[in-house]
């Protein structure tokens, strides 16, 4: 006889997530993750990324949120391919969603494809989704303290965007001490401090990013 | 045979905040679950009403966090009893959970247990606690858009208040557009302005609660 065998969520995503990564490398596709809290500036930080990178690099974005397509609005406004992905009250992004939407898009003609991850310092970290790059976003009106209250994200990250750095003088934030504490549970991330609204510190990041992308088309 | 059912995990969780009401109705306590995103400001409000209520009411306070007990020990120096809850990796407080707590509090003396739950807009919404009120908190800094992307909680909360309003005149935040979009779901919530950095309209929430409390105890 035949015995079913439900595979638990964390194994059935690997798999999903190895898929993404096979199709991305024949391709030659970038694929790079942003999270963050609500509100931490995820499509912000998006746009001001897109609008340095667009004259060099075919983009594409996936928008998260549980409900709504004002992000994908956004995005497509900058003449962007965009897919809006309603997770429908799921506090993540599953690699299976990203799978069955690489399908929408023509994948020889892209360079770089951004996720927006639902807002959520939790779990979307537990879902790898075949990227390239995990960028975690933590805003300075979020306090200092994240990185050590909320550390699956922060440790799983290749980069930490310090973001709303403009807001610095209105918030008690230590950046040294979240520099320092990163170091303990992630000695690789590189700490960036950005304003997507001044754009202050976004060249380093678009730096660290143009490396990985130009690895990734070669 | 006996066939062993496992129910699910919200079914289980209704029973279990149904214990908890019939508990705290017994002994006459105030059950009130704080929720927001991560750094909206849960334990800086929590601290502000204690400050305000203390002096009249017999209060203890459980604080949720995925990992380390830095909002615990804030609690804990106010002279005010506290458990720190845990959840190594869950993205929301259960009920289960809070009945367990429950048996560390002298219930009969107590008047108001505050929960400070998971910094996540999502998920938390979606458990009953056997709590009295709900209150959610959406930061100035995150933006004006939260109720329209993450609805539930909104929907479910008896008082929203919107924090850091101090904030207000470097954010680009309408708070009537959050308003009105919360009116369109949940006509009975209650909408503060409030500053727990300031003080600034933390009164009207304390009558608010206060209102609540007393109808408790009678
Ligand atoms: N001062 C300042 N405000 C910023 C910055 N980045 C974003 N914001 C503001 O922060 C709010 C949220 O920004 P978004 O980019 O929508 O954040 P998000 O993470 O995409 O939010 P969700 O998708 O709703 O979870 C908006 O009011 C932005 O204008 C920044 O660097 N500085
Ligand atoms: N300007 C201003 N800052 C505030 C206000 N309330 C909280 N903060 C700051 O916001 C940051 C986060 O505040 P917390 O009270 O720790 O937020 P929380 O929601 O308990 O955070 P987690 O428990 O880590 O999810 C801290 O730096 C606070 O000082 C406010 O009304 N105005
Ligand atoms: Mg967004
Ligand atoms: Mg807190
Ligand atoms: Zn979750
Ligand atoms: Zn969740």
């Amino acid at each position: 006889m035949d015995i079913k065998v439900v595979r638990q969520i964390l194994e059935w995503n690997e798999d999903c997530s190895n898929e993404i990564k096979e199709s991305l490398n024949r391709n030659k596709v970038c694929l790079i993750n942003v999270m963050g809290s609500p509100g931490a500036g995820k499509t912000s930080l998006i746009i001001e990324l897109i609008k340095k990178l667009k004259d060099k690099y075919n983009i594409a974005v996936v928008e998260g949120d549980i409900a709504g397509q004002i992000d994908a609005e956004k995005i497509d406004s900058l003449g962007i391919s965009v897919v809006q992905l309603n997770t429908e009250g799921a506090c993540h992004i599953e690699a299976l969603s990203i799978r069955n939407i690489l399908g929408y898009f023509d994948l020889e003609e892209i360079d770089i494809i951004f996720i927006e991850n639902i807002g959520n310092l939790v779990c979307p970290a537990e879902f790898e989704l075949g990227e390239d790059l995990k960028v975690a976003i933590l805003s300075i009106p979020e306090g200092d303290d994240k990185t050590i209250k909320y550390p699956l994200l922060f440790s799983k990250a290749d980069a930490v965007v310090l973001n709303k750095y403009d807001m610095m003088d209105y918030f008690e934030f230590g950046d040294e001490k979240v520099e320092k504490h990163l170091k303990t549970i992630n000695s690789e991330a590189k700490i960036f401090r950005v304003s997507s609204k001044t754009g202050e510190g976004l060249n380093l990041l678009l730096n660290f990013i143009e490396d990985k992308v130009k690895t990734k088309l070669k």
